[in-house]
Order: structure tokens, then C-alpha cells, then sequence
């Protein structure tokens, strides 16, 4: 469950609600079904004209994505690759076949499989890269859909505007009512900017920030896979993956390289070797 | 026959269309033919100012791409380049030679004839990398047409909105009748607001996208070119083709590779001589 | 003669007049000597301070090519390259010296020039390469000029609808003149808004078409001129230089490659030596 | 104590404040708890959906940075990595072992405690370069909260103001007190736009900045450590490193390079095996 | 004294006076103290924040540059340039000496100064790349504070008219005064979009020009010192700097090469030592 999602919809809205109440409005008054349909139809609309069906089918789990994402676990991904490098320096590659089968992450086990079954690092490298560029593109493209509604609902406010201000001032005879006829008119502005803003653009920022941390995840992964292959030392690879982490991850020690003088010097003295297996 | 393309029209104008009979708007008033005249020929003209000729008698094909564009079939191009590489590897490459003249997808036939033919490696990729480059070149520049339409016609709904709000200021006497001319003057911005935003965006967004999945079945269609005329594992060629494809197709098998560990130690065995073919 | 620009501005600008003879619009009130001073010189100032002045002396320049450039021939191009490799072939690269001395375009006549002198490749292409970059960077110049203008001009027109409407609300006491005078002052902001969408922005946006269509002739130069120094095979040339081609260009012929099986070995056998003789 | 957003803040503030006092404003009048609801709660909400919640708690320290952020001492940082080849030089890197431990900066001593122990160049570089890359990351972040910050403000302005008028259009009776319904509408406009232009966007401006000068003196940390670690010659050391600063920051010398004839000469005869022991 | 620059900012200034005089404004009601707060020091405001103190004082030089700046000398550089490889050729690199102590301009007497003394070509190139790479990052903060403020003036006129329209529509009680006062608030949106679109954007325009033809010619200075410690044939450095000017310049001959055949066979003999000593 991700709570600042829940959270920030309740502030954000609580925030409008209570400044409306302050201002003494009936809140009723802002419920309009002319409004719902221009906005709501007209920007699913728009959406439906941008983008082949079977990205639109995708939106719920999107959406889903958003609210009930999973914490990202750096830290543990690069225990899980320090003990692998640890364990395939002991029993070489082959002995890492159970622990692979048992990982839970579908990325990793496909190119831990990949390496304990021999396969050439740059092809393990290559297939890892054009994954991770796919999912990317795949990220781009449900984000996008939240952007392009983003920027389509503020207009369609206008446009229902536009539409209830032409009636209002075509057929009005009586000046006395225009005034709550022209309020009419200025909710579909209310909900388009608002959809925009308290919901649409708000969502596909936080989807943009998940995928840049499940990529961060996985160029650690590809990174730490590359590596074992390579037959690095576990502690050159527990470096190379905490340069990926901020300051405070960076103190969690798993082979207590970095605890001191001598832990510094063994892995110095291995980063020769591990260097020189690198092309 | 682009459904999403279709329905989307239809949603998004039944939603106005929906929301304004709810608020009591006799439809007839939105017809007017200064607006029309100004924002169809406005649009018009400074569409045909900024491109040249021979890329606006494009325009119908363009449009008819985004209606009519038949789906990508990614399953088929891989199982056709996995095949290829089978018989490839039995039959050496000239044994292709039928099946290359059968193929529907010009690119790909033209990528295979010179591979069959035994020209160079990187001059086939050089020739369909320029080939693929100059096709996206000018998918933009058909898109381009429709975003430019959709960033100039809002502003010529304005122009038109302020020759009409000029005209009524500088020659009407009677307060009473103001009203109603001004409601003229606005349908322009109507006109510009939603041509724009339920037509031209909307349909540049999905060429797009189009564009985005034929680069996308090229890249593959060259990757697996290419990788038939090193003489790739035709299970390497499997694996490198799917990492191009979203979670959901990957689980399609050819040649039956990820089925079980046999397999992965076969692609693994047959790894090493494919990577040393490379560059 | 570049027929759209003119097509297109006669077809915008009639829309406009249309609409406005249709809406019983007298013309002559928008013809307004202040918004003249106020959008024409305030937009040329902003343009002087922002250019040094030998690229605003170039402007009519600039302006001519969008009315008057004369159309690409990119098949002859190709022509008379291939014709080039097939000459050099027979007689070797001074036996083009009298060919090159009759070309038209300065560029194509520039490299073949250096070929024929025995440049080493990697030097012409240097020189060609830097040639075609600082075309286009001015051209992105020239084209930047127009962006501007049509940046500054909508502007423009707010700051004299703005200074019309102070002058109009801090003098008036009559409100019933209160109307003509605001339509007097809401003219600038038609002269600015069209200025820009009607005339700066589609004139650049025909410039960078422009632009674009030479930056690619010369790009298939430069290619050419330098397999033609590495003597690579006519067909080969032919086939490369074509990859640069819309699907409807591909269809002619120059050596006949294409046309058959025969065509395709012959180039196959080619292209050994020729991919040898690069890098 | 950053001097510059301190007074800049005080500055922009003053200026406003002293233009409504001369307009006779009653200051009280700006004070409206509606639009603070709105505003407040609306910003906060929409960004709490846009970040993560980690990233959201490091906000404070973000603002502190702004607010406190030391000036960088790009002249010290020369002077120290200067010292340091020359020690290392007459001493052997070994000998550097006690000044990288008493260093201040960790950046600096982490990558020099690599080299001192002897690890691979390459791999110290891209431990160095990774770390960079995601400080310049977690730095955009941060920058980003008060951009998103900034956008969000002025449309939940705009909300707000909307919410006001439909009230006030809707429920107001009598002409004369829509005036001032209307002006305490208009507050919620003011704060949106004042907040996001005269606080959000100039501090994610002032932080971008900060991030690149820090980003520029790591870059030389980087420049420096990997020069030390390839033995280079301390004067050439001291010019590349003086490269990176502005020309007045130029002048001071440590070394005494460039300093006359004799300098220039030493450094030349120095550049030869510096530039042999490089790759 | 860059003349554009002051010729630009007359002619807009010169076209507003025009347009207000016909109009029959009393320009007095333009002054206005109440805006020149709230826009003056608001902006000065926003900017003090956004930079920090050092780049702030360095903003009167930026300024000066932007009207005073001298002409670059493209021509003269390539006639100085092949005058050094000419003499280079005949009397070794250190007979430069004396001519490199007389060069007026510090960038290419820096550079010229290091291959006298024998420094390693790759490392010149690096010194004088980094110290191009700086003064563009400082070029871009001068133009960027100017970019800055042209963005923030126009909201903070805004700004200014909300407080206004909110002074004047809680208090005024007498309609007729209305018109007056609001005249008043609209100055100050007068003042920031005429401050940002007649002032700071077209002076940041004017400084993005200027750093790009430095930067030019800087180039051209890299190409050419690095080509001279190459020993280039000075034909062969004309030829290739003589490229980065326009076709106009390009006429201008130094060392006679383009004037007939001889000259370019001769540069065709020079060609391939010269390559040969490259990388």
C-alpha cells in the first residue's frame, strides 16, 4: 500500500473541501452532470482516440501500480548478490543453481539463470539491457496516458465553459439570472483543472518516480549479475553496488568491507585480479 | 480497422453532445459558418505555409494510418526469424531463398534477400538502419502536420473570438442585444478549442504511438536479420528477440527454449560460438 | 516558387477575411495605425536587440528561400553519384576531374573535388561534416528568427490591448463609448496574435522543412562522395544512397539493382571487396 | 547562511508589501484562511501523491541546504589534490595514508582511500562517477518537490478562485456586494501565484545551482584523484584542474605553474610520461 | 558597442511611445511608483534567491557585454592560425614563441603557449576543451538570470494587478471610480510583460548569440592549435577551419589553396602525411 498516494488525495482534497465550507458554499452546488459528462466523457474520449486498446486495458494495473506498490528493497537485492558472488567464488556458478530457483524477482532469476547456465557476459548484458529498455518504454507509455489526460482535461473545462457561456449569453433574457447561470458554466472549468491537478497530473508524477526506482533496482541487478559472472571479488561488488545507494543505505555492511583498514586493503588487493578479468 | 480510434471520437463528442442537451442547448446555435470559415481556412492555410506540398497530399494516408492500421503482430515476426534461423542452420542460407520471396513485410524481405544474397553483415544493418531512421523521419513529419494543427488552431479560435468581440463593440448600440452576438463571437474559440483537442491532438498521439510499435517490430525484424546472418543459436535468436516483447507475450515459446533447463544448457552450449561470431 | 507559402498564406488569410465579411464585419476598422506602431516596431526591436545585426540583414534572404526555394532532386543525386562510382571504377578518380568542374551545387562539387585531388577520406569527410553543421546552424538561425518574432508578437499585442485599455478606463465618462474604444484596443492584440500564427510561425516552420530536406541531400552527398573514394561498388552506392529515400524514390533505377536475382548476386559479390576497403 | 535566498526572499517581499502600502491597502485584507486551506493543503496534497514518502520527510534537509549551504572552495580543493601528488611523488601514494584520513570532505576521501589502497584506476573512476551520478539524482529530486511544487500552486490558485466566483455568482442577491465577494476570490489567485513565484520556483532555481557547483568541485575531485592514482606530474595536475575554474580563480598558483617560461618548460618535459602512463 | 543591441531597444521603446502618443495617452498615467515596487524589487527578488551573490555582481559585466561586445574575427583567427603553421613548418614549433607572447587573446595564447613547450596534443586539447566546456557554463548562467527574469516579471505584473483588483473591488464604493482604479492595477501588468518581452528576453537572446560565436571561434582556435602541434600542412588547416565560417568568409583565401589546381594538388600531396600524423 503506498500511503503517500492515499495520503496526499485525502490532504489535497480535505484542503479543498474545508476552504469551500470556510467560504460558506453548499457543497451541492458543485455536483453537475453536464459538467461529469463533457469532462469525464470528452477526456476518456481523448484518451481513447491517443493510445491502441490494449495499453488502455492496462490503466487499472497502472493505476494499481501507483497506490499499492511494494517498497523496493536496494538493500537486500545487494545482500542477495554479495552472498551469490561469495558463494560462486566457493562453489563456482553451477552451485548457485537452487538459490536462483528460489528467487522471488523474475528479472534477477532470468539472468542468474542465464549466467549459471554459461552464458556469454555480453549477451546476459545484452538480453538484461533490452528487458530493462522495454520496461522502461512500457512505464513511459502507462505514465504518458495520466500526462496526456492531464493535459487534456484543463481544455475540456474550457470547453464546456465556453459551451455553457455561448447558452447563457444566446438565451438569457432575464440579466438577474445570469449570474447563477454563468456559475453553472465555470464548474466544468473547476473540473477540469481539478481533475488535472488534484488527481491525474499528481499520479503520473508518483508513477515516474516508481519506475525511476524499479530501474535504479534493476541496473543494480544487471550491474551485480555482470559482476558475479565476471568472477569479481564479492567485496569490489558490494562496493560497486552501494555507489547506487543513498548516504544512509550505505552504511549497512554485508562482508564488512569498508569497517576498516584491513577490510580496505583485501579488497584491494583482490581488485587487481577482478580488474583484470574485466574487458 | 483502428477501433480505439473510432470509439474514442464517438465518447468523447457523445460526451458533449450529451452534455449539452443536459443544459437545455439548442444544438443549431453551435453551427456557424464565419467561425467555420475562419478556423478551417486559418488552420488550413498556415498548415499549407508550413509544409511543403508533396507532404500535405500525404495527409489522407496519414489520417487513414491512424484509423485503419492493422496490429502488430510480434509473435509472428519472431516465430518467421526463429524459423529462418532453423532452417539457416540446416540448410545454409541460400535454402531461404523461397521463403524470403514469400514473405508479406517488405522490410524484412529486403533485410533477408541481402542476407541470403551473402552481402556483408554491417552493411545490411547500415542499409535497414537508414531505411528504419528515414521511415521514422517521416512518420514524425506526418504527425508533425497534426500537432501543428492542434497548436494553431486554438489560437485562430481566438483570433476569430476577438474580430468577432471587436465587431460587436464597435457597432452595437443596444445593450439588450450584446449578449447574444458576443455567444457568436465565442463559438470560434469552440471551433478552435475542440478541433484541436477531440480531433488533432489526440490522433497525432496515436500515430505516435503507431510509429513507436512499427520501429519497435523493425528493430526486431533487424536484430534478428542480423543475428541469422552471424549464424546465431536460433534459441539465441529466441531469447533476444524476447526481451523486445511485454511480460505477457514472452511466455510464447518456438523452439521451445525456457521451457526447462535442457534448453537454457543448449542455448548456454551454443552461446559461446554465436558471441564469438560477433564483432 | 514555393507554391504552399503563397497557397497557404492566400488560403489563411481569405478564411479570415471570409469570416469576417460573413459576420458583416467592416473591414476598415481593423485597419489601426496605433496597434501598427505599437505591434510592428515593438517586434522588430525585440528581434534587433535579440540578433547581431549581420544575421538580421540576412532575413530577406532568409524570407526568399520559404517563397522561392527550388525543389530537391534527390533521384538526380543519386544518379549522378552512382554514374560518379561507375566512371571511377572504369577510369579511376581523375577521370571524373572534368565531371566535377560542370557540377552545379557548390557542396557535392566541393568534396568530389578533394576526392579527386586524393584527400585522404577521413579528412574530407572531417571538412564536408563541419561544412554541413554550420549550415545548419544557420539555417537554425535564420528559422530561429522567425520563432522569435512569433514569440514576441502575441506579447506585443497584450501590451497594446493593455495600454489601450488603461488609456480607455482612466479617461472615459462616458460608458457608452466605453465599447468602441475597448474594440479599438483589443486590435492589437489581433495584430499580434495573427501576426505570429498567420505569418511568423508557418513561414518557420516551412523554413526548418527546408532545412531539413537540404541537411539530407547533403547527407546522402557526403555519403556518396565517400564510397565513392573508397570505390566501393556502383550497385552498393546505389542500394545505400537509396535507404535515404521515400518508398515511392526507391521504386526508380539507375544501375538496375533491384530489378532482379541476377542484380542482387552481382552486388553480393561486390560487396566483400567494398566493406573490406572500409574501416 | 546562504546571504543571497535570505535577502532575495526579504527583497521580493518588501517590494510587494511596500507597493500595497502606497496603494493605501489595507495589508489585513490579503489575510484569508479559505485560500490558505485551498492553497496550502491543495499544494501539500498534490505532492505527497507525487512523492514517495522517504523523499517528502528529506524536504526539511533540502530547504536547510538552500537556506545554509556553504560556498564551495574550489581554490582549497586544487590546493589539496596538488599537495597530494606531490607527497605522493617524493612518498609513494602509501605515504598519503594519514592526510586522507584527517580530510573533511567524504567524497574526496573515500576516492582517495581506494587509491591509497591500491585499487584498479578504472574501477576507483567508476565508483566515483556512480556515486556522482546519483547525488546529481537524489540533488533533482529534491529540486524537483519545488518545481512540481511551483506548477501545482498557481492552477490550485486558480481553483480556488474558481470555487469563489461559482459561489459568489451563484448566491449573491445583491450587485453591490459582489465586489468584494469577488475580490476575496481573487486572494486565493494571489496566493497560488505568489507562493509558487516568489518562494517555490526561486529556491528550486537557487538549488539547482547548488547542485551544479557541487557537482563541478566533485568533477574535479574525480580529475584529481584518478590524475594522482596515474602519477601524474603535479603541475600538470594543477592545470588540469584549474581548467574548471572561472578566469579570476585562475590566477592563484600553487605550484607556481605558469608563472613564467622556466614553469611552463618543467611542466612540458613532465607531460610526456604523465601522458604515456594514461591509457 | 554592439549597435543592434541599442538600435533594437530604441525602435521598440520608440514604436509603444508612437502607438500611446496616436492614441492620445498622457504618458504621465504610465508612471506609476506602486508597480515599479512590486515589479522592481519583486523581480530583483525572485532573481537574488535563484542565484548566488557572485554570480549576481557579475551581472552588470553580462550586461556590458550585451551592448558592448567587439566583433569575432573569424577570418583574422585563420589568418593568424595558418600564419603559425606556415612558420611552424619552417622554423619549428618553439620559433612561435615570440609571436605567441603577442597574442591579444588569452584562450589562444594559453593554448598556442602549452604546444610551444612541448605538451602532449591530447592533453592541450583536454586543457582547452574544459576551459571552452566552463565559459559556456558561465555564459549559460548570465543569459539564464536574464531568462529567469523575463519569466518571473510577467507573473509578478500579474501579481500586481490581482492586488489592485482586489484593493479596488473591496473598497471603492462609487462605480464611476472603478474604471480608473482598475486602469491603475493594470499597469503593473503593463510594467512585467514590457520588462520581460521588450527588455530581459530580447537581451538574453542577444547573449545566447553572442556565447554561441564565441564558442565558434574558440572551436576553430582548438581545431587549429591542436592541428599546428599536429604539424598539419598549413593548406590542410585552412581548409579545415575555413569549413566553421559561412560561404561569405569562406571566399577569403590565406595561403592561396582553392584558387586554382595547383594549389589543391598540392594540398592533396600534403594530405596524407598530415593524416598520417593523426590518431
Amino acid at each position: 500500500m503506498d500511503t503517500s498516494t492515499v495520503l496526499g488525495l485525502c490532504v489535497g482534497m480535505g484542503g479543498l473541501l474545508m476552504g469551500a465550507l470556510l467560504a460558506g458554499t453548499n457543497l451541492g452546488m458543485f455536483m453537475n452532470l453536464e459538467a461529469f459528462f463533457i469532462i469525464g466523457f470528452g477526456v476518456a474520449g481523448t484518451i481513447i482516440v491517443s493510445y491502441p486498446m490494449k495499453t488502455l486495458l492496462n490503466v487499472p494495473n497502472v493505476f494499481k501500480n501507483a497506490l499499492f506498490a511494494k517498497e523496493m528493497d536496494y538493500v537486500g537485492v545487494v545482500q542477495i548478490l554479495v552472498n551469490f558472488a561469495t558463494k560462486a567464488r566457493r562453489e563456482g556458478l553451477l552451485g548457485l543453481e537452487e538459490d536462483v530457483d528460489q528467487l522471488e524477482d523474475k528479472f534477477l532469476q532470468k539472468g542468474m539463470q542465464l549466467v549459471v547456465d554459461g552464458t556469454d557476459i555480453e549477451l546476459v548484458r545484452n538480453i538484461m539491457d533490452t528487458d530493462l529498455a522495454f520496461m522502461e518504454m512500457r512505464h513511459k507509455e502507462g505514465e504518458g496516458i495520466f500526462v496526456a489526460g492531464g493535459g487534456f482535461s484543463p481544455t475540456l473545462g474550457i470547453i464546456g465553459t465556453v459551451m455553457g457561456l455561448i447558452n447563457v449569453l444566446a438565451t438569457l433574457d432575464d440579466p438577474s439570472k445570469i449570474g447563477p447561470a454563468v456559475a453553472v458554466a465555470f464548474i466544468a472549468t473547476l473540473y477540469g483543472i481539478g481533475m488535472a491537478n488534484m488527481f491525474l497530473l499528481p499520479i503520473a508524477g508518483k508513477l515516474k518516480i516508481r519506475s525511476g526506482e524499479e530501474i535504479l533496482l534493476r541496473s543494480m541487478m544487471i550491474e551485480g549479475v555482470v559482476s558475479i559472472s565476471a568472477g569479481d571479488n564479492p567485496r569490489i561488488i558490494e562496493e560497486k553496488l552501494k555507489a547506487y545507494l543513498p548516504p544512509k543505505l550505505k552504511a549497512v555492511t554485508v562482508t564488512g568491507s569498508g569497517s576498516g583498514k584491513g577490510g580496505a586493503e583485501e579488497a584491494a588487493a583482490a581488485a587487481a585480479p577482478a580488474a583484470g578479468a574485466k574487458k
